[in-house]
């Protein structure tokens, strides 16, 4: 074990050496502060690229429900971090980023100085707990690093991390009664009560180990932990806040006051210290899915030692290195923020959920050996197969290919034989629809990005397209579509359903299963089979054959549609949007439903109630803010009119897309949204992953050159480019005019240069 | 893994099958019904020798805690059964033997036909739940197998078991509706109330896996299952019972009928089967400390058919084997049941803890491999220092020494660096007082039977000996005895600390460390500060050095003493009679002491809340159900009047043992109680483990040959040997005259000839 930690150990560091010798400093347009403000979700930590600790300050204490009645605020405390608070209550070291459902929000430690107060207090009153007030003018967030005063104790914190260790370093006022707190009942999702058990000892006093058991938005998750303190504390407690008496135990220890070990539900602990003025005192807080042994094994790997700053410039120099896979001009800083700080969004997940010797916790609860790969988790597939997997594709292929064999040992555990939907931390939680590990899968087979058993990653796929107890998957197989009746949602289920089989329907062609091909390929067209020619949309239809009678396109509640409305969801039909287009009347009609689209109104009541939909998404009815339309305004490239689409786009990028707290439309979902802009940002979009072909847009790039794994580079030019500038006139590739509207994968990672020569008025013909 | 495993099959099966061949069928004279009623708390299961195992019926739900106030019955059913009662349960398996303290009870399997109930039903009312009547008249119970008719449903129930593996046989009538319930919420000690989080799978139709965590008397403990069925079940359901959404769930499944997986507090599920006439069902049941993988392992390794009564055959031979440690003439059937139910108790603990390769899960709940020897868990320490882990040095020597193995693993693992006080399945439950892993160390090292790092087990025994924050030993090392206001039970304490002390002097004298035997000869001495002159008492003594005021020495409650009032416990300094009978006045005195203490009367208010001393064990003051007072008989041998032992000694072994479910005058304590009657049953006794003499006093046995690991064997003989016969004439070993009280370790080891010559007439010289 020694052995593979120290050599991984070596790896990391050897890497990150060698990036800071030969890229741009690019992490300076980082800005983690983007959406941490409204519906953004993401966190303004410290983390690595796809890093398993996202060490963050959590800014409230939110309940799951309070009188049994679900609060929304758990919704817009996805991240723990809310901008518009005034006060911090800790840092915690598991952090979803852009997630539109919650969860985590491990082991809150909290500096503080005077009386100790365990309890964390209130957001109205700081001094009634631990936590503190603080102001974003002394509060910095960067790449793999967080600082913030914490005014109620005038100590500053700072935040760095490598993959599975975060690091702290406290800077304190002189004081006699200076306490660090670690609080286990802390939680993301349901504040103080989704700990089962937890479990705490201390070995000695500069080390401290434990884990957690939660039922969270994970119904069974146990995370484990090393904590190590750069100067010994003179005192420590360990308060439990359930009954369970230590039976047999009998009082024979005072259980409370420098007694080395707990077990509760809930526990919370303080560690007590003497600190001269300007005193620092250093964490280490390593993290484990499979023991305390592990995470001590991940802190002598990762951070052996103590200097926070040596940690904060590799991680950060890491950071760099991975923003370079793109070199851009993206014009004024604003837009180079928002380009890199999107790259940076769209790389801090799935995260590594593996030890350094490669041991993890499977969905079979068991510990496996991840074999030749790296395990990653927190699979937000419903979002990331759109536009994120396939940046990966071009970008990140070699991580790409890992999260695919994890998806497969995920499949290898899973008692239903089923691929992921949504899991986390070796648990299924079953969120939002379809089998989206399929068009992952499927992208980067079609791709050529397939470097693991292809023939059992398609009989994965098939074994989970024919779940037939799963949402409505039998009926879904035996009528065509799914019955409103037996199933919910059944419109938005059927068309993905039928998406994802198109992908199977592709993978096995390209392996020549003919039958396979067939069937998928006709399961592929049930789109049809609930669009109503009558009413011009997609519509819920109940297992006699009828269509439901009420029915409101505008509406997104309970019309057979999950998270959108039947005038943006008609729409999903990605991988073959010329038949849909016929279906919908002809080119003309269609172009005027997108018109129309963009720029009819939407009244709040039709979406008020939908977590995921906010006005600040929402161009006229047209929904950027979540998934199921982020497609769509490419659709025009299907019409007489691609040029509708070209400064659409743009708007949305300038709209949706802000350099601030509040910049983003809506949950940047793991980084899908992020994606988005990315492709958007250079020229071309994946409107049906699955097939190698981008269509293209309009850059909002001056210039860019994605440096490919191969060694070659693809670079992106736009001639004329500017804030008028919007349309295309023509577009060459490598010189030569490009007679498409794509391009290929095959385009890209052969190498060259894609020219958009643009102007500031549509090329109609 | 798998070689291991199949390796150490292999050996299993050799073992029994040579074992078949050259020995005496004695396993016809267990009857594990002995100790089942009353307080004996001896459960009537099926188990393979020191299996991890113990599958058995449990015959009540007892709650911890009626409206929060403790129910006696708790203790009642420290096993799960009671013979009064008139109902099964179910056949849960794990369970303690013999101990005053309760805990397990894990993974309860019941058959039953007609409509499905998942709650057990009350006792009074069967047919309200699962549960059903049974009789002792369909009941039969040996070494390795139980049979039981359950009236309710005509169903005939057969169990055996391996050392990791339970078998379960099940003869059904006709019926289309038979079920198998799988109930993960019954326990023993808190019947449905401390399980904190249990986990299901139905890998398939013949498979079902999982765990379960527990906050009992163990306060932190997990054990993973894996259960096979003969035959497919046709459908299946789990039933939760507390609310924990599957959250992102949103009621896509059935979760109730036929879905795989089930995570809650409270989980049973049911499997259900057509059964004709007399079909049989059978259901392998594999444990693990670790994981379902483990015990999945261990089904394959230990049990890998479905031959029932091989499995049967191969344990009760493996018992056959054990039980032929010994061959004994003890006279009666009566006395040869007595005799070798007691060896199959005292061959109960601790058991095996750990998988077929060799992991196991530490006190500090990571996993660990044990490299070279077998761990083993449930070390009842304050009851088995006494006799059983002697007897061990005897019968088995190499099971002791892996004991001691275990118990270092305990103390490497300890966040407290302490050797195990009452330890099971990775916890430590701090009961009872002392720390006696001491003088079963000690014993082992004086007795030659100590192939382990002695030098290193030694520094164990001193850093457990100087843990200054346990129960009062701080204050015991300044002054010399434990306060009575700083710890309750005071005198107790310090008489067993004392005593422990003695047992490192010995280590540290047979290891030349002449400081270190100092020292604690010293400690040793500390009995002497809490013998009050005046009252001729041992005392409970304050921090001030004054005697407590109101003091009463028959008294059990409150009086500086546990389990035993100071008339029994001021006997306790088994390393040094002779100084404790000058100090209690001389020989005369002390004989009288010891007289009155056998033939005088004590009120039952004076023990009435004591949980450990009943009626049943007691003779006049004299208290044999309990422990302090196991050594106390045998003082006789330091007065002038060594032969009032003998007819007392034969008294207790006719009035405490009885070949009958009452038969024991009080909880067996994992074999100490049935380990006092084999020594006492072959005339000598280890008064103080630590020493290598054995006191003697009167066998009951006519003869008995002890096959000793080194080939050798040591015979007692009793000539004219009868009931009335019970007083000592004279002693011989090998021929020639014993002019000495006792025989040594020496003396059994290197093979012989104990001549007893029996008189009914006691020789006063």
């Amino acid at each position: 074990m020694r052995k593979v930690s120290f050599f991984l150990f070596f790896i990391s560091q050897a890497c990150t050496l060698y990036g800071q010798d030969n890229t741009k400093n690019l992490i300076q347009y980082v800005d983690p502060m983007i959406g941490t403000a409204r519906m953004g979700h993401t966190y303004p930590g410290a983390t690595a690229p796809f890093g398993m600790v996202q060490l963050s300050p959590d800014t409230d204490t939110i309940p799951y429900a309070v009188n049994g009645k679900y609060t929304g605020d758990v919704y817009k405390y996805c991240a723990g971090y809310q901008h518009e608070d005034k006060t911090i209550v800790g840092f915690s070291h598991t952090h979803f980023s852009g997630t539109g459902h919650s969860d985590l929000g491990d082991f809150l430690v909290m500096p503080t100085v005077g009386e100790l107060q365990l309890n964390p207090g209130t957001a109205k009153n700081s001094e009634t707990g631990y936590r503190s007030v603080f102001s974003h003018e002394n509060e910095t967030a960067e790449a793999g690093y967080y600082k913030v005063k914490l005014d109620d104790y005038n100590i500053t914190a700072e935040l760095t991390a490598t993959t599975r260790v975060g690091m702290h370093r406290y800077t304190f006022p002189e004081s006699d009664k200076a306490h660090i707190i670690l609080d286990l009942m802390y939680g993301i999702y349901n504040y103080d009560e989704k700990t089962t058990w937890a479990f705490l000892r201390v070995e000695n006093d500069t080390l401290v180990t434990g884990y957690r058991s939660t039922n969270g938005w994970a119904r069974t998750r146990t995370i484990y932990f090393a904590m190590a303190f750069s100067k010994p504390f003179k005192s420590y407690g360990l308060k439990t806040y359930e009954k369970h008496p230590y039976r047999g135990f009998w009082g024979r220890f005072d259980q409370e006051n420098n007694f080395p070990e707990a077990a509760n539900e809930k526990i919370r602990a303080h560690f007590d210290f003497d600190t001269s003025e300007g005193e620092q005192i250093k964490i280490r807080f390593a993290l484990s899915p499979v023991s305390t042994e592990g995470a001590i094994k991940n802190m002598q790997a990762e951070v052996p030692g103590w200097d926070f700053d040596q940690v904060k410039s590799q991680t950060q120099a890491t950071w760099n290195k991975e923003l370079n896979r793109i070199t851009a001009d993206a014009g004024s800083d604003g837009e180079m923020t928002n380009f890199y700080t999107a790259m940076y969004h769209a790389f801090l997940g799935p995260t590594v959920y593996m030890d350094v010797d490669g041991q993890y916790k499977g969905l079979d609860q068991n510990i496996h050996q991840a074999d030749g790969f790296i395990n990653y988790t927190s699979f937000s597939l419903w979002d990331t197969y759109r536009a994120l997997h396939p940046l990966f594709n071009i970008l990140q292929p070699a991580r790409n290919q890992d999260m695919i064999r994890s998806m497969m040992a995920h499949y290898d555990q899973s008692v239903h034989k089923m691929l992921p939907i949504w899991s986390h931390h070796a648990n299924e939680n079953w969120c939002m629809i379809g089998y989206h590990s399929v068009p992952v899968i499927a992208d980067a087979v079609i791709k050529g990005n397939a470097d693991f058993d292809v023939e059992r990653a398609l009989e994965a796929c098939i074994q989970t397209a024919n779940t037939r107890y799963f949402d409505g998957i039998g009926a879904y197989i035996d009528k065509g579509y799914v019955p409103e009746d037996i199933s919910s949602a059944s419109v938005s289920k059927t068309l993905e359903y039928a998406y994802d089989d198109w992908c199977i329907a592709q993978m096995a062609g390209r392996l020549g299963k003919e039958d396979i091909y067939n069937e998928f390929i006709k399961r592929s067209a049930s789109y049809k089979n609930v669009y109503d020619a009558r009413s011009g949309f997609m519509r819920p239809k109940l297992s006699n054959g009828e269509w439901k009678k009420e029915f409101d396109p505008l509406d997104t509640h309970g019309q057979g549609f999950i998270e959108g409305n039947s005038w943006n969801y008609s729409l999903y039909v990605p991988h073959d949007p010329a038949t849909m287009i016929d279906m919908m009347g002809g080119k003309q009609k269609f172009t005027q439903h997108l018109d129309s689209l963009f720029s009819m109104e939407l009244p709040d009541k039709y979406f008020e109630h939908t977590e995921d939909i906010s006005r600040d998404g929402i161009i006229g009815n047209y929904v950027h803010g979540n998934e199921p339309s982020h497609h769509v305004v490419y659709l025009y490239n299907w019409t007489d009119a691609p040029w509708k689409a070209q400064d659409k786009i743009r708007m949305i990028l300038k709209t949706m897309y802000k350099p601030a707290a509040n910049g983003l439309g809506g949950n940047d979902d793991f980084g899908q949204m992020s994606a988005w802009y990315l492709f958007s940002a250079l020229g071309f979009y994946p409107v049906a992953p699955g097939s190698n072909e981008y269509m293209l847009g309009s850059p909002v790039v001056k210039s860019a050159t994605i440096h490919l794994k191969n060694g070659k580079t693809f670079t992106v030019e736009a001639k004329d480019q500017s804030d008028k500038n919007v349309f295309v006139k023509r577009v060459t590739l490598n010189g030569k005019l490009l007679d498409r509207r794509y391009v290929t994968h095959e385009d890209i990672v052969n190498g060259g240069t894609l020219t958009f020569y643009m102007s500031s008025r549509p090329d109609k013909r």
